[in-house]
């Protein structure tokens, strides 16, 4: 048994997602496929590296990780394998697969190249089912990464913002927001702790135009209904929430927003 | 093989699902998950119970549902299993689970208490990954419900409003609105049959603060096309609905909203 | 291991698809159920013929086919088996099958009538769970179509529009708008070259009542950002789409908008 992760921006009305599971299970139907999610904005590939770096890590060793938010589609862009210590990850040379696949440990990088493991026509705009999906089929079914191409060095990473350490101050930048309106930021629980921020402290934040002071807790719960407040989410970065309702609402942000935070 | 279903406020675009999904394969390779729903409005977890009581009723003996609604997630509120005649529930004690147990016959209710069965670091934020979904996949794979924690008998049931009998005419509510804009009430059939409204009759409904005569169908089609008409739907329970139409739309109603029936 | 694949128009929220799944794997736990896709357009018969007909193709020979967008459920029309040279597929006697099955080549159609595949009572409301999704788990586990009820030969074929070839002109409509905007039509690669479209021409299209001169593309990322262009999609048909951005919203169009090509 093998684990196929899916995560795609091709939503969930088309039939794209199905064709993709369809061609898995034709050549490997043993493979247990999970969607890790389908509703990255479209051509969003910063917001699909984000998201795939929170999954993965939950998934078993040996899990097959398929991520295509592609933009680039039949262009010049290479379709690569990358192989860390624990997973497999498949998809465009975009910098889609590396915050999850870094996080890892990445060992070797391979360019998909060998049409033996493509569909015979491959499609010039639906690389997902045609080379990525097959790839990862194969992949589940035991074939070796270094099978489907030349190793490569060149690959493209990604230089998302890192958070900064000015003084006293945290300047990072709003990763995500999600269904809840949360907002999380890509500022770690580490650098907080680094600039004196703790439990029961109080957080003085500025969130694009916005400034607060906000309670720093470690359930939603511990605010009043309605009330803003800053906490360590679960994916281990600072997040702002607003108990029982929207954070992106209140303080109209989105990801990209930037932000600081200080000691209160 | 054991299924375990999930419904949870948790939305499609976020990996939250995926994480548990992830995390029940680690633990039960074998599992067969099943999405009940991931849209209940968030933080509803009378809409939660509502979906969990309609969908429980068609899974195999045995299976495990994990339900997670829950705004309380990091205070006080317990994490619980709940053994019935046929089925296991794991969720937070905050109802969510009741109205589908209930129905089954609950035998035993056990807090989830031994940190074995928890992810190591248990998130104040997430507790439907690092316990419910934990916990359910150990009971997959056969540990017994008595090994999570003691057995407690103060759980909270809902006391969601019962349909009331006044005289000739049945007072009740709206339980759900469906997709198609179906009100779905908490009036059952048994009910109407006390008050003599059967096939072919009119039903005079009060909606909110709308009156209406209504032909007592059994199939949508039975009503000419934009006509509201009312029958008992595939759960068994008193429908309102306009054939090709949207009801929630023609009465102004939602969940909650109070109505009556009696015969026309 | 038999695929049993679930298109309707039922939306996520709901819990009606989970109940065809849980009902399935109580007859046939071995199953493999992938979805097509539930956001099929609520009565959109049509659009569900054309979703069904594009994925079937990717599926492994064998695969149990699940149709249900069904505006006449608990009437007259029939419940059907469509057995062809690869697949069977499972549904309302509306036309929802017919294009899917068409395009592998019908063999035999089975009035579904035999009540000992069905549940013991049958709501008039929701035959994709009590007829349709027990036939197919029956099927998948092996039980003959002819087991079902008498083969027919009246059964409903839609008689959705054909392109036509008007002088140097094709002349048809928008099957399908997909979820970036691309705008689908009913012409094919074949009709495209009968008038001499081929790659590096540009295409005099007529969408509605826009006009446009289009270059005719192999790939999305050959046009510049925000610009329209033709091309072929992956199923295989003329697409009108832009580089980036919407083409529904660029040429206010929607699925039945009539639409027109020549060589420009």
């Amino acid at each position: 048994m093998r684990v196929v992760s899916l995560l795609t921006d091709f939503g969930l009305r088309d039939v794209y997602v199905a064709e993709m599971k369809a061609v898995i299970l034709q050549v490997c139907p043993e493979a247990r496929i999970v969607d890790i999610s389908h509703m990255v904005e479209k051509f969003n590939v910063r917001m699909g590296a984000f998201l795939l770096a929170c999954a993965a890590p939950y998934f078993p060793d040996g899990t097959v990780h398929v991520a295509v938010v592609d933009p680039g589609v039949g262009t010049e862009r290479r379709a690569i394998i990358v192989e860390t210590r624990r997973s497999l990850f498949v998809g465009p040379d975009n910098g889609v697969l590396m915050l999850a696949a870094e996080k890892e440990g990445i060992e070797h990088v391979y360019e998909i190249r060998n049409e033996a493991y493509m569909r015979p026509q491959v499609s010039h705009t639906f690389h997902g089912r045609d080379i990525f999906a097959l790839a990862a089929a194969h992949l589940a079914r035991g074939v070796a990464p270094k099978e489907f191409g030349p190793e490569i060095t060149d690959y493209v990473v990604p230089e998302y913002a890192q958070s900064r350490l000015e003084g006293e101050r945290i300047e990072g930048e709003i990763l995500h927001v999600d269904g809840f309106g949360n907002l999380v930021t890509n500022v770690s629980a580490e650098e907080l702790e680094k600039v004196g921020i703790h439990k029961g402290c109080m957080v003085k934040a500025v969130i694009g135009k916005k400034e607060a002071l906000l309670k720093f807790c470690s359930a939603y719960g511990e605010a009043a209904r309605d009330e803003a407040l800053a906490l360590v989410g679960s994916h281990g970065f600072l997040e702002f929430s607003v108990n029982l309702g929207n954070a992106a609402e209140r303080f109209k942000a989105q990801a990209g927003t930037r932000i600081a935070v200080s000691k209160g």
